[in-house]
C-alpha cells in the first residue's frame, strides 16, 4: 500500500521517482551512468538514508553495466587499460582485476556523494566485498552485484516492516505525532522508518494525527511526508519547524518520531537539521522522543556525535528557495544538512530488532 | 544612519515602505483610507510591534482626514449622520460628537487588525483619549491627533535610542549574536529594538557578527534583517530557524536578542513564532537570552502568557510560499504568528529604562 519510488528499468538502469519535483510532478528518471547517479544523490532526487543506500547499490550496478557494455562494443576496457597478456588465463585475470578496480573506484565515487549517511558508505562497502568474493569473470561479478543490490533493497523492505511492527508498541488510538523531514516510503525501500510506524498504525485503524515539520530549507516534510500522508488518508497539518514547541506547550503532542542518518556508538544521532532543537523542546515538555532507524544506521566505528562529519550545503537553498531571492544578493548562509542530537535527549531507538533503550552495547 | 520607512505625504496620507516586497523592491505606498490601512497592517506591509503602533496612529489620522474632507466636500458627514439641530452651538456639538464617534469606530477597526501586539491597541487607546480630551471642533481634534501620532513616533525613536544605549552593556568586540524575525529600524520608528543594539554597537566599531534566523513562514529575518545588516555593513549569515541549536552546540553563539510583541505582568513574552524554541535551546546551551522592547510592550492587564491572544494566519503562508505549492493541495497547516516564551527562559528584558531582571514590579 505504500509508495514505490525505486526500480530497475528493462535495460538494467536504476529507475527513481525524482523527489525534487514532488508533490507538483511525478517524474521517473532512468540512471545508467556514474555522473548521473552522483548528481541524483547530491541533488536529493533520491534521499533518506536507507533509500540512498539502496539507490547507490542499484545505481552502481547500472553504471558498471554501462561501462562494461561500452567495453564489449569498443573492444577495449572502458577504463583505458589495455589487454596485453599473451595467454587466455592471464587475459581473464587481468580483465577481472581491471573490473574489480573499476568497482572500487566507482563505489568510492558514489560513496563520497554525501558524507553523513552511514548507509551509503555501508552499501558501497558491501558491494565491494561482494565483488571481491566472486571469483568469476566481470559478467559473473556484475550478476552477483545485481543480486546483492536487490538483496540490500529486499532486506530494507523487511527491516522497515519489522521496525513498524516494533513501533506499534508506541501507538494508541488518536495519537498525535510530530515528525521531521521525510522518513516514509520515499526515504526507504519499504514502508518507511519513523513514518512507517504511523502508516502501519493508520492501516490498523488507530487514526493517528501527524504534525509535519516543513523541514527547511528543502521542505522534505511539506513536499514528501505530507504527500505520503495525503495518499494514505491520514490526518495531518504542515507547520513551520519552529511551531512544534508551541504545540507541545499546549499539550497537543504525544510523541516525536524522527529518523537517523547515523547513530554513534554512544547513541548520539545525526539526522536532518532541526532534529536537535526538536529533541530539546520535547525533553523540556516531557514529550517522548524516539529515533527510528535500521540497525545499519549505528556506526560502531564512531564513538560519539562529535566524530560524525556534517555536510554543509550551498547558501542558495536558504537564501533563494525555488530561485526566488528571499535574502539580499550575496548573503552568506549557515546551512548544515544535519545536526547531532546527544543521546541524553533520545528516549529510545526503534530498530528492526526492537525498541532499544540507552545505554546499549552494539 | 538607519533606514527610514515611515512618513507623512504632502497631502497628509501615511507613507510606508512596503515591507512585503523587500529586499527585491523598495516601493512606497500612500495610505489614506481605513480599508487600505487595515490591509497594510494585516498583510504585514508594515510590521514590528512598535512600527505597527506608529503607522496605525498616523494612518488613523490620514483616514479621519479623508473622511472629514469627504464630509466637507459633500455637505453631509461621511458617517451618514445628518446635522438636524436648529442652532449653531448644538450643530457644533453634534458635529464634534459625530466626529468622536467616528474616531472611536475607526480606532477600533484599526486596533483589531492584528490581535497580539499590545502597542497597536495601546496606540489606538491613546489616540481616542487624545480626541476626547480636546474640546475643539473636528478640525482641531484632527490637528491634535496628528500631533499625537507624531509624538508616538518621536517617542519611539527616542525609546529605540535609549534601548540601544542600555543594550551596549551586553556588547563586546566580535560578539556573535543570534536574532529572530526583524527588530531593526523597519520594526520601529527609530534604530530598532533588539537589532538596534547590534546596529549601535557596529556603529561604535565593535564588529558584531549576526546569525539571522530566516523566520518562517514570512522570512522577516532573511528579507528584512539581512537587508538592514547588509546596508549597515555588518557581518551576517542567514540560517534556517532550526540551525541556531547547532551553532550553540558548537559554542558559536554568545547572545540571543529578540523583540517582544507583548510581555505579560509575570514576564512571559509573546513574540514571533520560533522565539520559544530559541529560548529553550539557548537555556540548554547556557547562552544568555534577552527580550528587547519598549516598556509599552508590557501589558499590566495581562497576568501571564496564557492570557495573550495568539493570531493564527492562513495555511498558504506555510504551504505555498510565493504562491509556489510546497505541500499537496488542500493541506492543512498550523500557522500561529506568535508563541509565548515563559519568563523562566528570559535572562532579562532590555527596555528604554534599562536592563530589567525578573521578577519585576510594573
Amino acid at each position: 500500500m505504500h509508495v514505490e519510488h525505486l526500480g530497475w528499468s528493462r535495460s538494467g538502469a536504476l529507475r527513481i521517482l525524482d523527489q525534487t519535483l514532488l508533490p507538483a510532478e511525478e517524474r521517473w528518471l532512468e540512471i545508467a551512468t556514474l555522473p548521473a547517479l552522483v548528481e541524483a544523490i547530491r541533488s536529493l532526487r533520491v534521499r533518506g538514508a536507507p533509500a540512498i543506500g539502496i539507490a547507490a547499490a542499484m545505481g552502481l550496478v547500472a553504471a558498471l553495466r554501462f561501462r562494461a557494455h561500452g567495453a564489449a562494443a569498443g573492444g577495449a576496457p572502458a577504463d583505458g587499460t589495455e589487454g596485453v597478456a599473451a595467454d587466455g588465463t592471464t587475459d581473464a585475470a587481468a580483465a577481472r582485476a581491471a573490473f574489480l578496480a573499476l568497482v572500487d573506484e566507482t563505489a568510492w565515487a558514489v560513496g563520497s556523494a554525501r558524507p553523513t549517511a552511514v548507509n551509503l558508505r555501508g552499501a558501497m562497502e558491501r558491494m565491494r566485498r561482494c565483488a571481491q568474493a566472486n571469483s568469476g569473470a566481470p559478467d559473473a561479478v556484475l550478476d552477483a552485484l545485481r543480486d546483492e543490490a536487490q538483496a540490500i533493497w529486499d532486506e530494507d523492505r523487511a527491516m522497515c516492516q519489522a521496525i513498524a511492527e516494533h513501533g506499534q508498541a508506541l501507538m494508541r488510538p488518536g495519537i498525535r505525532v510530530v515528525t521531521h523531514c521525510n522518513t516514509g516510503a520515499l526515504a526507504t525501500g519499504g514502508i518507511g522508518t519513523a513514518l512507517g510506524i504511523v502508516l502501519l498504525a493508520a492501516g490498523r485503524g488507530l487514526d493517528p494525527e501527524v504534525y509535519v515539520d516543513e523541514t527547511r530549507p528543502l521542505w522534505q516534510g511539506s513536499r514528501l511526508t505530507a504527500w505520503e500522508l495525503q495518499r494514505a488518508g491520514i490526518r495531518y497539518a504542515v507547520q513551520p519547524d519552529s511551531a512544534a514547541a508551541s504545540l507541545m506547550a499546549q499539550g497537543k503532542v504525544d510523541l516525536v518520531l524522527v529518523g537517523a542518518d547515523r547513530i554513534a556508538r554512544n547513541g548520539d544521532v545525526a539526522n536532518k537539521l532541526g532534529t536537535l532543537p526538536l529533541a530539546i523542546v520535547a525533553r523540556h515538555h516531557g514529550v517522548p522522543f524516539y529515533s527510528v532507524a535500521p540497525s545499519s544506521s549505528f556506526d560502531p566505528d564512531c564513538l560519539s556525535g562529535a566524530a560524525i562529519p556534517i555536510e554543509h550545503r550551498e547558501a542558495a537553498e536558504v537564501t533563494a528557495p525555488f530561485g526566488v531571492p528571499v535574502a539580499p544578493a550575496a548573503s552568506a548562509a549557515f546551512n548544515p544538512a544535519f545536526d547531532v542530537t546527544p543521546a541524553a535527549f533520545v528516549t529510545a531507538y526503534v530498530t528492526e530488532r526492537g525498541i532499544v533503550h540507552p545505554p546499549f552495547e552494539e
